[in-house]
């Protein structure tokens, strides 16, 4: 049986700890599972979210913060692949970066990869952007078509760490 | 590893479907995990939801009612347990009926038995229970404090027969 298990990473601890659940209690060891990691890109920001007044950044700040976008998708990407090194020697792992909304993006890459389950931390995105953007979890677990696991970090729970 | 898997069933295709897909991809042949079928039984109704005109059932209606309840809490479960022995021989299974709310139900059941992860289906609960009740799956996702698995049954999908 091989199966495609999307895990939606972030910076954030929640998708950490959901990933390591994951591998602790749905992959077993010498399975042909592929698990897909997927981290999504926030998109440019060229307006101010405060008072609606459109503005453009600079190229110089573009190139910046494209630069340090990139940097965190794959400090964070290293860090998750790592992790499932660590917990299981041979297990099959695919990585995407994508651009966009979280929410849509994980629903849209599930099903284009036909993918047998979706896997987000209940938290992903952190508090600020969970403000603007919404529950993760809660959109993918509507409208995503496959299965969906939202994993909740216990309070009490040490963060797991890969470095 | 000995775990508890707490999945939710009712009388819809949704809950079947949620429970053999449990059965098929988390819990494996000769593994040591307890499923706990847990049936929640809508409680009295007394009131009618149309008019908010408080009123009693005569003491035969509720009777005959209560028996009915009891009926379906039993077929139910004995269908969801022939589908977890039909599908792996050696799987442990507990069952449980509750009345109330079944979002709450669900929840204070996966918290006080410690349970590893809640399974449920993404409609349980019927198109008219949904609509008073509001979704099962979001609260449990957005109150368990332990992992919850939504799943989805696919359009296509024939339901899994059991009789």
């Amino acid at each position: 049986m091989e199966r495609k298990i999307l895990v939606a990473i972030d910076e954030g601890e929640e998708s950490t700890y959901a990933l390591s659940w994951c591998l602790k209690n749905f992959v077993s060891e010498n399975s042909k599972d592929i698990l897909v990691l997927l981290y999504v890109k926030p998109p440019h920001v060229v307006y101010s979210a405060l008072d609606g007044t459109g503005y453009l950044f600079s190229q110089d700040i573009i190139a910046t913060m494209d630069k340090y976008r990139n940097e965190v998708a794959e400090t964070v990407i290293e860090k998750a692949k790592k992790l499932c090194k660590d917990s299981l020697q041979d297990v099959k792992v695919e990585t995407r970066v994508e651009i966009g909304d979280p929410r849509d993006v994980i629903c849209d890459v599930a099903e284009k990869m036909g993918v047998d389950m979706v896997v987000v931390g209940s938290h992903g995105y952190g508090l600020i952007k969970r403000a603007f953007l919404g529950s993760v979890s809660n959109h993918c677990a509507q409208n995503s078509k496959c299965p969906v696991l939202i994993v909740k970090r216990p309070k009490n729970s040490v963060a797991t760490s890969t470095s």
